[in-house]
């Protein structure tokens, strides 16, 4: 495993990062939940809830209130890793709010394309 | 990419991850700063900092009080994608707390081992 950002793979998580930080603006849940792995192990830490699996993320978006989704992203790292294998990490910020959010997000390339497998969102301090 | 939890890998993260927990909780900072990968793109969001490149978060290490690192993890799920790739993620909390702790680290097999290449810590709520 010495390839690191190949020039090909960056752009593609590239790509499917900024789908997925659209859909999540504009509460595109169909989105959401085609980015994310349909397996029981996938996880996904939240600023004020644990879900494990992916029928309770799922759960857990389309429940969530579509207002105030909005945010900038203020710092940005990606990283690839051989061909089928990244991370994503974000720092952003909302309008109103002082807090400083970080997203982590590991993506595999699986048969059915580039899934998040693993996600954890907090807001620091 | 359609291995995942072959039995023998996840063995191995496993180990690791047992070896990282027991270097934290005894602040063995040669052993944590071992098993997390030396190269400028590694990240690590903590409860309130975040750091960009190995030599941010070796500072941090050296630098932080030695007291009080013992958890109980409450929640552990480790999974294994292919034979060099790996996300594991807890949940923990301290004593005298009554706030949850969450731990995610995506683990790569690199050619000098199994390293931790980002990395979040975040309490909830």
């Amino acid at each position: 495993m010495n390839e690191i950002n190949l020039p090909d793979v960056l752009a593609e998580v590239n790509a499917v990062f900024d789908d997925y930080e659209r859909a999540l603006t504009t509460n595109d849940v169909p989105v959401l939940d085609r980015l994310f792995w349909d397996s029981e192990h996938t996880l996904r830490y939240g600023a004020t809830e644990n879900l494990y699996g992916f029928a309770a993320i799922q759960a857990f978006r389309q429940g969530r209130p579509a207002n105030n989704l909005e945010r900038e992203i203020t710092a940005r790292a990606i990283t690839t890793f051989g061909r089928d294998f990244a991370v994503a990490n974000v720092e952003f910020c909302r309008t109103g709010s002082p807090r400083i959010g970080r997203q982590s997000q590991t993506w595999v390339r699986l048969p059915e394309g580039w899934k998040v497998v693993a996600a954890h969102v907090s807001l620091m301090g």
